[in-house]
């Protein structure tokens, strides 16, 4: 894998980039729709593509429980499985072990858990958690971590990085001494972890630069800490992880969070907001989010967003999807995540361009007020 | 709208047709798929073209209550509305009323009923039906009929032909007497009844058949009698009704039904068990039907249908499929679906293709014994 910087705003840390991976080459900053069960929920491959995405994000503690990991292997790995062929990251596991299962232990060795579906056992370990990412072929796979619930004690937190660090380098050792499942190379990313407190994130962020993985993340933020805070703790991190690497921002999130974020350094998100919101009715546009359920929009012929250049805004009127969302239909869901990650996929572009351009700072702030304001 | 019959098959009644709406000329015999409430189950309208749709139907007993047809008409109607700029035929609500609603009064004037939806009283006559099919503007208005319950006593089903064919007249009346609320012409087909009674379906047949209607349906079949009985009627009611004049075999049926009606000289077909089954992991193959979710397809690498040309099956394998099915991912229902309305668009497709080759009837029977076999 290679990451090249192309451009940096003046004003900010904001930098545009190419990203080569073994399916192919992405611009950065970039946003991965999340597809958790392989599939991004209601979308199709070629929705995707034509909503303009460049790479999707896989949860491993899923598919590994669910077909199974060596499963989808012998479909020849996650792309041909759900037939998508450009690139994957897929997540290590670790936050949804601690997050949906039931943990049963957790020690040196790794972590043991309850499956949210059958409660079956099963033990995690940093060199399993590479196995199965070798079993399910994604571009960038990830380190197992320990992901710390937010408010967590410093002592806790002090101890978790420690941990972490001694998974990530054992992680560093499966990566190195096995080979690749399928006929190209996988990078792995590190996580940092460290809670809210400056110096635990400093540690791991320092330590973990020091052993030179392809890529870094952030993890363990978008968990109840105050914007102000996650903020304060990317901008730490993106201080001290390398210029050179990718960094990737676990689990952010709205269209300001990720536009600030971009402003602190960071290259790659994933969420569920877009999807997940999109379900629940909740659409974005350059004026606000709304929730197209509500009865505002029975007689409203206007699309979700005039400026958005997606199929749902080119073809549907908000009030044919608020129809669709009060009968109960599926294509009320499909044609609203549609446009959400069509949304997210066009703002990101924006970003780029105006990070190009020269004027990223001004622009993201006025984008930022223009929804706050709307949001109320 | 036209209608010119360009092939009849020498060993059968079957023929090949051309149908000119107001949106376009469409190919028969059709099948419609059904859009009950404003999209085919989670069909998008460019899924639909793709899948070789060429006509859909809307049901106005469900558009008329939610969300209403003037609401509707404020959108430029069905077409509008849903983004669908090829021929709609819509129902005139009867069927639903005497299958979903609580039935309050039948009477000459019309009928009586509670919505299944929130209770409120509505009334319905002929005069009304074609004014709803007037805002909701399909290329195709269907005449209000009484349909009967299976079974139903002949007693029962003379009285009620009688009624059907005074609101047919009303209906003819109404459509002739008023104009079109978009710029372009409507046709009105008007639908025989009678039961499985011959000689009701003989004066059914016969007395509408003198009011010349640009079409003719052959309603209340396919609600529980025996195929054989369901054959016999149809074949009596195109036996009498005018031959040069489309045909119209209503809420048939599955693959093998369809091909014996267009045997016995159906031209158009609505069904939703292509779409239906698909929701429940029911697909159709030109090998039989299978039940998607079964654990027999768990490695199961092939497609649905190899013969099939559709974007499932030229992406995904069964076993994909399964995964998503048993994940409850919406995705599975899309894909089914997509799969069941493209077979049923292919199949029509081989019957018009046999009917202009002249081995129509051969190529039939050996397809439906095929089935036979393998639906045990």
């Amino acid at each position: 894998m290679q990451f090249e910087i192309l451009v940096k705003d003046k004003n900010s840390k904001a930098r545009r980039g190419e990203l080569i991976t073994a399916h192919g080459k992405i611009e950065t900053p970039l946003f991965m729709p999340v597809g958790t069960q392989g599939t991004v929920k209601t979308l199709s491959p070629r929705d995707l593509l034509e909503a303009g995405v460049n790479m999707l994000l896989g949860n491993t503690y899923h598919l590994y429980l669910r077909p199974g990991a060596e499963e989808i292997a012998q479909f020849g790995g996650l792309h041909r499985f759900m037939a998508w062929d450009r690139p994957i990251l897929t997540d290590s596991g670790g936050f949804q072990i601690f997050s949906l299962s039931q943990l049963r232990k957790i020690d040196q060795e790794g972590v043991e858990f309850q499956s949210h579906l059958d409660g079956s056992y099963h033990q995690l370990t940093p060199e399993k958690a590479i196995c199965i990412q070798r079993q399910l072929g994604p571009d960038i796979m990830m380190t197992l971590d320990e992901c710390l619930p937010y408010p967590s004690t410093r002592e806790y937190a002090r101890h978790s990085i420690d941990l972490t660090q001694q998974w990530a380098i054992r992680c560093l050792e499966q990566w190195l001494n096995s080979e690749p499942r399928y006929n190209y190379n996988q990078a792995l990313f590190a996580i940092v972890q460290g809670g809210i407190f400056n110096d635990l994130r400093e540690i791991s962020a320092g330590n973990l630069s020091a052993l030179n993985f392809p890529g870094y993340a952030i993890g363990g933020l978008a968990v109840g800490e105050p914007a102000e805070v996650r903020n304060q703790v990317t901008s730490l991190c993106t201080d001290i992880l390398p210029g050179l690497k990718p960094r990737y921002l676990m689990g952010v999130g709205t269209p300001a969070d990720i536009l600030e974020s971009i402003n602190l350094g960071v290259d790659m998100f994933d969420c569920v907001i877009p999807t997940r919101n999109a379900r629940n009715g909740t659409v974005f546009t350059n004026h606000g989010k709304l929730n197209i359920k509500g009865a505002a929009f029975k007689s409203d012929q206007d699309p979700i967003d005039r400026d958005c250049t997606c199929y749902t805004c080119k073809n549907f009127s908000r009030g044919y999807l608020r129809h669709l969302f009060n009968a109960n239909e599926i294509l009320g869901l499909h044609l609203a995540t549609l446009h959400n990650v069509s949304y997210y996929i066009q703002l990101l572009g924006q970003a780029r361009d105006h990070i190009t351009t020269g004027d990223f700072t001004q622009w993201s702030k006025g984008q930022i007020e223009s929804w706050r304001n709307q949001h109320g």
